[in-house]
């Protein structure tokens, strides 16, 4: 069982991209991250920031370079796969520092020293989305009369098709999440603060292996549940309001969520008619997935399925995203997607729908097979009262 | 017992900006915020991103708005304590869904909608260190012709000194995370792993009132501890070894951390120097502090303290940070600090010292009186050997 990409994989990456790189005529990729978005640094590193930022730079040739702030170099050198690490001030956490006497490096020195002097004039970026404006200025600085090109799409293809090592890491964060589901119904009671449930699966999730939650975990009750993105508050549960319960595990960098929306002491009748749409919902997309499958395609045939039982206003967004570093990551089924499922994609199956007075969703993961789907979490999709 | 700040202080923020903006001649000030960097966005309107990123408007005169991205709306709407909120497509996801069909809003709308049709000429921006790149590069678009100007100041002042009702969140926040650190010195053991431990200390944040953890929780045992920055692994616990808890709690926004570095079993003479020599830099920092000492005066006699027993070496940093909003914020003490300590600034005491094989670290929050501080955690910060 193993806990983490071995470094091995890690390498192998680096030289995909390099080979996408020589194709492209980029002299290198920078990707960047931060402590709530690191997919980018981490698929290519392992290093999760943490306070400060960082990036992941990949000359065309040579060795690849971590680049971290002032104050993680002892935490970076324990956990990153890439050796050559080098600080950036610009890199620094948010409250700015300013570390009187450390000696740092710029762009300048750890682009001529990844490039051995030939210096980076064309440089492809991926996890543009996620950069934050003191490094993206200072870089643009450092490579005026350069170009800097956007590649985020290098490693967004990469990440869509998951390795056995991956799968396996997803496929114990999707049971450890279970694990959380299962837990919570067995506590969960009218009274409890919606915190309070957080608080049962977070002991869950890291007792059964977690590093991390998936995401923010979600426990919404009562008209928070129209939130079709949100936190948990210190409302009150009661019963016969609908509780939405997303609990999510992070194994070795890879994130899981299982969505139910349950009902305590009872379900009132026009909540079990939308919770059954959702779930129905679920389970039709589900059935439609397999590898050619077109994403777009899925998605209207899901949304017709929806308007056609009167709920089409119901709905928010298309029935799938992908999962993998991120809870929610590239490509999301959309009816705009034009392309077509693959062996291996992962996704998120996410059913939301609220109305103006409550929401619920369904939601798990799958991986494409040639003939349908592996399911990555199943536990008790049902209408749930507890 | 209040649980968030009153709807009213956040109109008082907005106005106090509003006589920076006047004073400074500026149109209006614009901050941004992130899932993991809330603190711009959240000290005036109460929302805290998650996945999308958001933006707060404050013009001149007239209405706020809260500026978020497609998906945030109904959990926007029932958690913002500014009314008036705007959606805009650089803020979503970092996945880039595109929303087929979604009526959304530009910087020039939003611009145009809040200055009353006078546009935006001169603004001020905070939380330009969080600022993610697609936001700011449709700002820059959008202001050509005007002017962007740093105002981080403006918030950063205003957030220094903490009110009542900030104070009040802030010591129970500190009074949770005193908790969890009672809890974990009662379950911890050894081979437990370190993600373990984080787990105990998640459950009792959230049964005791926390809408969160205050920072990404550290455990971090043996080799680990030499990270000044880090992540708690699956690594097993030792006795005889450092372990060094870093358990925060946050409440209303507001957040708290207590560090505690503890042996499992017995002390080896060599930590035992180590560990008192942080304990003793905390305490002697502390001695030092009142309202009107001098930040960097302070950085220094602490380091001097610290040099004169022979650990001058095992420093990275000053020996405090502001705390508030973010469990690391402005202002920092360092060596270089010229400014004054004020009543009501508070501050996390950060004894973070290590060496090749091992570190340690006693943090403590304080608010800066007139005679000296008010501690705002102190449970057993003393050599702890469980």
């Amino acid at each position: 069982m193993i806990t983490e990409i071995p470094k091995s994989e890690f390498q192998e990456r680096v030289r995909r991209v390099q080979q996408q790189l020589a194709a492209r005529g980029l002299d290198a990729l920078l990707t960047f991250g931060h402590e709530a978005e690191p997919q980018y640094v981490r698929y290519l590193s392992d290093y999760w920031p943490a306070f400060e930022t960082a990036s992941v730079l990949v000359p065309v040739e040579g060795e690849p370079t971590l680049i971290i702030g002032p104050e993680s170099l002892t935490y970076a050198r324990g956990r990153s796969k890439i050796e050559r690490i080098r600080q950036i001030l610009e890199y620094r956490e948010s409250s700015e520092p300013e570390y009187p006497g450390a000696r740092l490096d710029t762009f300048q020195s750890v682009f001529d020293e990844a490039s051995g002097g030939k210096g980076i004039r064309k440089l492809g970026i991926a996890g543009y989305t996620v950069a934050v404006a003191p490094v993206y200025v200072a870089l643009q600085q450092a490579m005026a009369g350069g170009q800097l090109v956007r590649a985020d799409d290098i490693l967004i293809e990469m990440r869509k098709v998951k390795s056995a090592n991956e799968l396996e890491l997803m496929r114990r964060a999707f049971r450890i999440a279970e694990q959380a589901v299962e837990a919570v119904l067995q506590a969960i009671k009218p009274g409890m603060a919606e915190t309070e449930v957080v608080g049962i699966a977070q002991e869950v999730i890291y007792r059964n292996g977690a590093e991390y939650e998936g995401h923010p975990m979600y426990v919404m009750s009562g008209p928070n549940t129209v939130f079709a993105i949100g936190r948990p508050s210190t409302r009150r549960l009661q019963a016969g309001e609908v509780i939405q319960l997303d609990l999510g595990a992070r194994v070795g960098g890879y994130a899981s969520s299982v969505g139910r929306a349950i009902c305590l002491g009872h379900m009132p009748d026009e909540v079990r008619g939308l919770l059954q749409m959702a779930l129905d919902a679920e389970n039709k997309t589900i059935e439609l997935m397999h590898a050619g499958a077109h994403a777009g395609q899925i998605a209207r045939q899901v949304q017709e399925f929806v308007s056609a039982r009167g709920y089409g206003h119901a709905l928010l967004y298309g029935p799938c995203h992908g999962i993998g570093l991120m809870e929610c990551e590239h490509p999301w089924m959309e009816t705009s997607s034009e392309y077509l499922l693959q062996e291996n994609y992962t996704f998120q199956v996410d059913s939301f729908l609220h109305t103006q007075a409550y929401g619920c969703r369904f939601e798990d993961g799958v991986r494409v097979t040639r003939e349908g789907v592996e399911q990555l979490s199943s536990y008790r999709r049902e209408l749930i009262v507890v």
